[in-house]
Formats: C-alpha cells, sequence, structure tokens
C-alpha cells in the first residue's frame, strides 16, 4: 500500500514561491494574517492528521466499506473517530467566514487541506467535503435566519451537508427532475421524491446531516426554469438549536460502486420531507451554480490527489523493484539486477505522474486564490478572478481528472501483475479515481461548458483575459526560459486561432462545437498546464541563479518542465487534427446503422 | 449489464469477404473442409453457448468470486456445470491436431470461438484457455509418451493445463528464477518453490490440472539460459492412464484482485512435487516460446472482447437514455429530451470502440490464419508467415489492450455516473480489462520486443515484408478507395523512417530505443488498424457496387473507416513527435531527485 507523505515542499514551493501567496494576501483585507510562516505552519499541522490519522485507513476503508441497515449507513471502522479528531482540530472551519464562526483563511488553505486530506484518503475526505457546497450554499442564498440555523453547525463540523440534485432519469439534465415540493401552511414545503447518487447522504458521524434539495413547486414552469433550491435537515431543528424529530428523509439503500467504497452513495427517499426554500422560488438552479463551482475545483483536487498517491506508490516501487539491466549496461552490478527506474519507459511513466501532479497543484492552487479575490477584492480585482474562473474551471475539472486517471493506471503499470491486486493498493487509486471524470459533470459536460458558454459565449473575451496572463509572463521571460516559453507562445497563438475557427464552423452547425469539444477542451488543459510549468520552470532558474542551497529541488523542477514540454505537451498536435475533423464523421451514421 | 449477442455478421465479413478464408484453406492440406459454410454454422453454434450458457455468468461470476480453502478452490456457482457442457459439445478440441484427438480445424476457428466465449464471460474463459498453451508446449516439445500420457486428455478438455513461470520476485524476468528440479533415481525430478499468478491454477472443473513449470536444475547455469521446463500434474498419472496419488503441489491461497474474479489466480506450492523434463535441460524458456505467442494473441483477443462488449452494452444505453435536446433542434419532440446518441461526443466515444473493435477483429483473425499458414502451408509460406506473425504479436498483444481498455472506459462514460454502479455491468468490465496491459508480458515488455527484437534485430527486414503488404494493398485500390490509401501510403512510408531513425540513434545509445518504444508500439499499431480499415472499406465500396442487398451494413462500415482515418489514425501525429523527443529528457534526472 503506497504510503503517503505529504509533498510539504512542493506545496510551499507552489503556494510561496510561485504564486506568491503571501504577498497577494496582503492586498486582501482580511487576510493580511495569512502569512508564509502560518501558511507553512498550518500544512504541517495537516499533513501530520493526513499521514496519521487518514492514510492508514485508506484501505481499510476500500475493503471494509459502508454498511446500511435500517437504521442507517454504518461507515468504516475508524472513520468516524477520525471525523471526531477532524472537528476537534477545528480543520472544517479553517476557510469558512467569520460571521459564521469559521477561521477566515483563504480558500487556498482550505485547498490545499483538500488535496491532503483527499490523497490520503478520497472516500473520507468527501464526509466533510460535500458540506462546502452545502456551506457556500446557504452563505450566499440562505436567510439571516436559515444562517443562524444551520451554517454554524455546518461549520464547525458538527453536521455535515449534502447536494441532492439527481434523480435516477436524470443528472445532467436537471430540467427532467420531478421531485415535488408542495408549500405548508407554515410557510415551510414537503417535499416528495427520490434522489440518488447522494455522496455522504447518510453516515453515522454526526447527529444531524442538512441536505440540499432541488425539487418543483406544483405550478413551476417546464424544465430547467422551474427548479427550487430546499434546505431539507434529515433530523429537524427547534428554533432554540435542538434536535426535534427525525424529518421524513430517509435512506432506502445505499449504491454498490467500482470505488470510493469508504463513502456512502446514498439513495434518499423523501416522503413529504420538511423543507425550508432557499433564495427565490423557480430561482434554484441560478443558486446551484454556486455551489457547482466549488464542487468542480474539489473534484479537480481529486484528479491531483490521485496522481500524488499513485506516483508516490510507483516511486517507491521502481527503486525497490529488481528486474533486468540497464540497456546501457548494469546500474547495480552486486545485485541479481537493477531496478526498474532505470528503464527509459518506466521513467516516461513516473514522469508523467509527476509532471501532471505538480503542474495539477500549480493549476488548482491558482484557482483557489482566484477564489480568495473573489471574495476579499476590489469590485475590478474580482470581477476578473471571476472571469478567470469561470473559464479556467471546466479545463480543471476535466483535464485534472482525465490525466488524473492516466497517471494512476500508469501506477498500476509501473507494478506490473502486482498492480492488478489488491494488497499493493495500486488499483484502488484507480478504482476510486474513475468516478472523478463522471460526477459533478462528466468530462463532456465540462468542454461544452467550455466551449460553448464560456469561450464562444464570451466572445472570446473570457479566453483572451488569460491569454494576455500568457503573454505577460512571456514578456518577463530571459533567454534561458526560451526552451518554455517559445512553444508556449505558439501555443497559446494557436488555441486562439482554433477557438475562432471552431465557432465559425458553428455558426453554421451548432454539432461542430459539440464534436470538437472534448478534444478542444484537452488541448486548452494542455496549453494551461504548459503555462504553469513555464512559471515554474522560471521560478526554478532564478533561484539556482541566486545559489540557493535547494538547487537539486529546483534542478528537478526544470528537468520535468523539459519532460512536459517535450514529452506531453506534443499530444496537443493529434487534438488540432481531430478537434477540426469536422462533425460529418460522427454524425453521418444513422442511428439504425450503429448496431451489432 | 450488457446483453451479449455475438456479432456473426461482422465475424463472417471478416472471415469470408475480407480474409478469404476458404480460398486460402483449400491451399492448406488438411484444413480444405473449412468451408465458408462449414465455418458460418461452426461460429453460430459457439454463438449460442456463449450468449446462453457463458454470458448469463459474466455479472454473478465477479461478484461471487472465487473461494479457496485447504481442500481447493470452488469456481462461482455455474462455472463447473457450463465447463461440462463445453465438453461435451466438443469445443476444447476445436482446433487440436486430429492425432491428438483434436478435430483438426483451423487456428482461425479456434480464435473467432474465443472472441466469442471471451466477450461473454473472459473470467470463465481463461480455463480452457489456459490449456492451449500446455497443449501447444507438449505438442511441439513433448515426449511420445507425454503426448500419449497427458495431450489427449488437455485436448478433450477432461483436464485443463497452467503455465507456472512467474514468482514473486520476478516476472518480466525469468532469469531470476529460483524454482529448483532435482533430478531423482527414476528419471523424473523433484521441483521444489513457489509460483505466483498462476491462472487457473487450481479449480473444481476436472479432476487433474497439468501444470507447465519452469525451473532449475543443480547445476545449471545463472539466467536465463539455465532455466528447465517441467510437466507437474496435479494428480499423478500412471503408466495406464489413471489417476494415482496427489502429486506434491498444493494452492496456498488465491490472490485477491482488481477484476477477473471468477478466475482463481493462483500461488503455487511446489514441496518436492513429481515433474517431468520437457525437451533439453536448461533449454526451457526456448521451449516457452512457442507458448508465449500463442498467449499474447489470446490476450489480444481480450482486448477485442471487452471492446465488443462495452461497446454493446454503451450502444444499448446510448439509444435509450434521454438526456438533453440535440444541439441541431430536437430530434425527439414527443419525448421529455433526445435520446443521448444524438450528441456528437458520445458518437465519437461509440465510434471509438466500434472502431478499436471492428479493427482489432480484423487483425486478429489475420494473425490466426498466419498461424493456419505456418502450421500447414509450404516451407517458404510457414516462413513468411512466421515472420508476420513475429512482427505483429506484440503490436497485437499491446495495441488491442491498450486501445481495449480505452473503449471499456468510454463504456463507463457512456452511461455517466451509472457506469460507476456494479449492477450496470460496465465498470466490470474496465476492472477485468486492466489485466491485459499486464499479463504476458506488459505494454512495455512487448514494445521492447518490437522495435528491438523484432524491428532492428531483423535489419528492419520483417517491417519491410509488412509494408509490401500494405503497398499491395494500395496498389489493388481504385479512386473512391483513395480517402483510405493515401493517408495509409503516407503512414506506411513514414513508419519505415521512423524505424530508421530510432535506430540509427540507438546505435550511439540504446536507452533511445527503450525512450522511444511505447510511442513507437502505439504509432505501429495505429498503421497496422489503417491497413485493415482500408482493406474492409475497400471489400464494402465492391460490396455495394456490385449491388449487395446488405447496403446499409457496407455503408455502416466505410463511415466507421472514414471515422477511423479522421479520428483515430491522427494519434500518430503526437506519437511521431514524442518517440522521436529523445532518452535526455527521461534519464537526464539522477535517480534521487525522483522524490516527494
Amino acid at each position: 500500500m503506497p504510503e503517503y507523505k505529504a509533498p510539504l515542499r512542493d506545496i510551499s514551493f507552489v503556494t510561496n514561491e510561485v504564486l506568491e501567496a503571501e504577498q497577494l494576501f496582503q492586498t486582501l483585507p482580511g487576510y493580511e494574517e495569512a502569512t508564509t510562516d502560518l501558511m507553512n505552519a498550518i500544512a504541517e499541522e495537516g499533513a501530520k492528521f493526513a499521514e496519521g490519522v487518514l492514510a492508514p485507513l485508506y484501505q481499510s476503508g476500500d475493503q471494509e466499506g459502508c454498511k446500511w441497515s435500517e437504521e442507517g449507513v454504518a461507515t468504516p471502522t475508524g472513520f468516524k473517530e477520525a471525523y471526531q479528531q477532524y472537528i476537534d482540530n477545528g480543520w472544517p472551519s479553517l476557510s469558512a467566514d467569520v460571521e459564521a464562526g469559521g477561521q477566515g483563511m483563504p480558500n487556498l488553505l482550505g485547498i490545499i487541506n483538500t488535496e491532503m486530506v483527499g490523497t490520503a484518503n478520497w472516500a473520507w475526505g468527501m464526509y466533510p467535503g460535500l458540506s462546502h457546497g452545502a456551506i457556500k450554499t446557504i452563505e450566499e442564498h440562505g436567510s439571516p435566519e436559515q444562517k443562524e440555523q444551520y451554517l454554524t453547525r455546518l461549520v464547525s463540523g458538527e453536521w455535515t451537508g449534502t447536494m441532492c440534485l439527481t434523480e435516477s432519469h436524470c443528472g445532467s439534465d436537471l430540467g427532467l427532475l420531478r421531485s415535488k415540493a408542495e408549500p405548508q401552511a407554515d410557510g415551510s414545503y414537503a417535499i416528495t421524491g427520490q434522489k440518488i447518487f447522494i455522496s455522504a447522504g447518510e453516515h453515522d458521524m454526526t447527529d444531524n446531516i442538512i441536505h440540499i434539495v432541488l425539487a418543483r413547486l406544483p405550478d413551476a414552469p417546464e424544465g430547467t426554469k422551474g427548479i427550487s433550491l430546499f434546505i431539507v435537515p434529515k433530523v429537524n431543528v427547534s428554533e432554540d438549536g435542538t434536535l426535534g424529530e427525525r424529518n421524513a428523509v430517509h435512506c432506502a439503500s445505499i449504491e454498490h460502486k467500482m470505488g470510493i467504497h469508504g463513502n456512502a452513495t446514498a439513495v434518499l427517499n423523501f416522503d413529504g420531507a420538511k423543507a425550508y426554500l432557499i433564495g427565490e422560488e423557480n430561482r434554484g438552479l441560478n443558486c446551484m451554480f454556486t455551489f457547482m463551482n466549488t464542487a468542480r475545483v474539489g473534484t479537480a483536487a481529486q484528479g491531483l490527489a490521485h496522481m500524488e498517491l499513485s506516483f508516490q506508490g510507483a516511486l517507491a516501487y521502481a527503486k525497490d523493484r529488481l528486474a533486468m539491466r540497464s540497456l546501457t549496461g548494469p546500474k547495480n552490478p552486486d545485485g541479481p539486477a537493477d531496478p526498474i527506474i532505470v528503464h527509459p519507459d518506466v521513467r516516461r511513466m513516473l514522469l508523467t505522474q509527476k509532471a501532471f501532479a505538480e503542474g495539477s497543484r500549480a493549476f488548482l492552487y491558482f484557482l483557489a486564490m482566484q477564489g480568495d479575490i473573489v471574495d476579499k477584492g476590489t469590485e475590478e480585482e474580482a470581477k476578473a478572478a471571476d472571469d478567470l474562473m469561470s473559464l479556467l474551471t471546466p479545463i480543471a475539472k476535466a483535464f485534472m481528472t482525465e490525466t488524473g486517471y492516466e497517471a494512476a493506471n500508469h501506477g498500476v503499470q509501473i507494478f506490473g501483475g502486482h498492480g492488478f491486486i489488491q494488497e499493493w493498493g495500486m488499483e484502488q487509486i484507480v478504482r476510486d479515481c474513475r468516478i472523478a471524470m463522471l460526477y459533478e459533470g462528466t468530462t463532456g459536460i465540462q468542454a461544452l461548458d467550455l466551449i460553448g458558454r464560456k469561450v464562444l459565449g464570451s466572445g472570446g473575451k473570457l479566453l483572451t483575459n488569460f491569454t494576455a496572463m500568457i503573454e505577460e509572463l512571456i514578456a518577463r521571460g530571459s533567454e534561458e526560459d526560451k526552451q518554455f516559453l517559445e512553444p508556449l507562445k505558439a501555443h497559446s497563438d494557436e488555441w486562439l486561432g482554433l477557438s475562432m475557427k471552431i465557432g465559425e464552423a458553428a455558426m453554421s452547425n451548432p454539432d461542430e462545437a459539440g464534436a470538437a469539444a472534448v478534444d478542444y477542451l484537452m488541448y486548452s488543459g494542455y496549453v494551461t498546464l504548459a503555462y504553469f510549468w513555464a512559471h515554474m520552470a522560471m521560478v526554478a532558474r532564478q533561484k539556482i541563479a541566486e545559489g540557493d542551497e535547494d538547487k537539486s529541488f529546483y534542478e528537478a523542477k526544470i528537468m520535468t518542465a523539459q519532460f512536459y514540454f517535450q514529452r506531453l505537451l506534443p499530444r496537443t498536435e493529434s487534438l488540432k487534427t481531430t478537434m477540426l475533423a469536422g462533425a460529418d464523421n460522427l454524425m453521418q451514421m444513422p442511428e439504425e446503422l450503429f448496431a451489432v
């Protein structure tokens, strides 16, 4: 089983040296306390918890899984105790608003913690993780009473939250949902219907669970414009805050899944459950978008988590396992064979994992900091940051989960046959990782959001905002950085050109956008990661020039950047061709010719 | 759960119309009976068994798994009865030699049956499947007595066979193996050691299991030149053929695996087990190669099986599941939404599965027919066929399993969140499929075999033999075929050029071959499949021109070929760049800089 060690050096490199978080936070009112020292200290504490408490439950949680009974769901041994410790340490409230009892730290620190928790044990991390969406939704759209009644205890972690969207016949297409909300005399509503795929939907860790539920009012218009958003507590809460009767929402069963066995994916039956409207009637989907972005960035973190964990497992094995001699002569002449890390193809897989993980870390943290600017910056700063997040969130979600899955599979491959065996722990990462490309909007859904709503929908504006940032970086580069900045420039220009071509084609046939979407998204991902790799390599080069004592760390960074630019970025070449291949080769075949 | 329907129309198209098997078999002494009519009839019977008996045990076999006890291994409910029926129907002996009691049918028919059995239930199919290697090994290298004693009952399926190569510390690098074989006074040997990853290594389907085991004689040279090959029956067989005492080989445990739960992957302890030498002392690895090629082609079939099964499952769902409207306006205006097959990206995934599956079928059957020429052709024909197989086997094994895994993952993706849920059966295909890239030589091992031993090792001769075949096809084409033949020609030429470049680079630095190997193999796979797709499209075009009544089948074939050439073959562009990116970006980083 891979033994997780939080990559604190790299976390600090990205946070402090590349993204210069302290400098930013000094300019954001309320975040001034978030100094480099404080952030490093919090990350170190978080690392101890992730490594010492959560990682040991990773494999056992998978094997034991959750157990459903009429009374509820029992989480795997140790999960409950770990959760209590997590609350006692104050982790849930780290980046929540001070007004709601939070510690008011930046989102960035929340994401660093999410990464470490999730790498150590993704299934466990989903219990506190799902609360964030509920918190965010009530923070932004809840009434003062709702905030008082629910928010503080979600923030403290005393209760957890869920998001109840999907029904068995509709996931991506929420316009089809059927759950009904009947207005009651007391101003509340009674919800009837069934929701499925509710992560952390039922468990034994807390006394109450606050469900955020989408449902339709009796007279609501059809489709997405007739959906309202509700709070449905598992246990009713009296006005004085004490727990009252059990609400009429029950967990009918939990799913048997490919992975994340430690997290209960619940089927929830609402039988006239007491519910409270959030925001305006029929405007539920708009309120949901607040949550969806948070959830998508959180899912991007899953991609990073599994890249890192699989890399760590595979790296230890590649140094330890002996097989064959190096093609250039023995490297371990006293042993019976060489460690497999001498073989070029093993290194290709390890470096792929490493380049994706470290590049994704910079990408993810950058996104979290944009969230901080949205929350605390000036109006103008917030608008710019929000625009960047709009563009980059679908890219991060889809690209990091797709490449996360690739990385997890390389980890299995490096182990050879042993990778397929459960006790080694590598195949679990693949199984846990597979869901990330599906939930919170599939890769295909993210791709349509990117090309349709974000790039073409903004007339290219959101994209040119970002390519202008790329240009700024390029302008700051020196001669030695050219190996990275020249291909970055070429790709940035090409990206704009491709966007225009697809936009033109889509004007005469909307299917052209759909036909190009996923290849376009993956292309965008490779270019975005190239930006972060170029940035990291520039910082590393400067540090070496300054005579920094950690020279080998920076040298590894530059070599990994070279690997990225020479071995991974060229994947854009094929993507460019296929995204321009047109819709005909997809759409010309009549449905009946798809047959066995 | 996907409901398997054997693709008999496509099987017949490839066998009879594209590869013109009957015409070939008329020229091969002993295979004259294998007419189109007979082959179709046998395929139809095989389809009934696969669909009716094996497919219903696919999901239950996964959920129940194998159960180990001191007494042995119990296979999942129904497996044993299905096996008895399989023997009763005479399937195991279909393509075995008449002298050994076989039906003497061509390998091609064996592979068609392997495909259908394996698509219906891969884990089950491995029990009779593993026997083929044992049969092949004894046929080619066994003494007349060994043939009499073991071969007939392996061929009939009364017993099954295994191949015992791997030990816990060595898989790819068999030179490290430690199992010992001590000569005994009676001419037999006593084997002591432990073997792991023995597929079908213990089960309750037959009275006996014939293990083919690699071990070292006491005075054997180190490395691969000191390995000998032995027969070790689970139960000793008396000279009169009756079963005697239990031999000292026992199943210590079975592995807990990611997939293929219905097949027992055994740890076998040999405690002075009675063993019989096959072939010469210390020449065991040479004898093994006979088996390895058979096993690799068999594993390629697994890639095809999972492409096909996942395609069938995803296709049914894509026609049934309603979500969103087509970007070009409602296609199902009376329903609440359109079936998801209207969406370009869903079609992209379906067509990827379809193009890989149908292309791989042609590739696999072609390989099986080369085996038939090796067995029954003139010396010259056999040599040419053997050369082709040498080149194409590592490509088929690695490329078809890698793309098989991709296809299986598309199947999950098309199902959205439901793809992650066990009851739908799509995630099982991914789990079952994952092993195919690992066993019988990982993708990396196949890639080294291809570039090193086959292409460069033959001075390019094996490759130019095949590109000459490609040229022949191109020469037969007409104007309408140019859309396929021109890119095929360009890729065929480029393939030769790339091989030379890598060969030159490898002369000064052998790591250059290792650094290019996997990308080179995948490139080779895309070009090979392009050859088969061009061939199929040409046949389809001719059939339409002849006014064949099955016009829509042929039209679908041509459209799928167009999809392949426009959407999948361009993946060679990136592979070309990365295979030429050199070894430096992989090898420059000192081992200690690979760190967390």
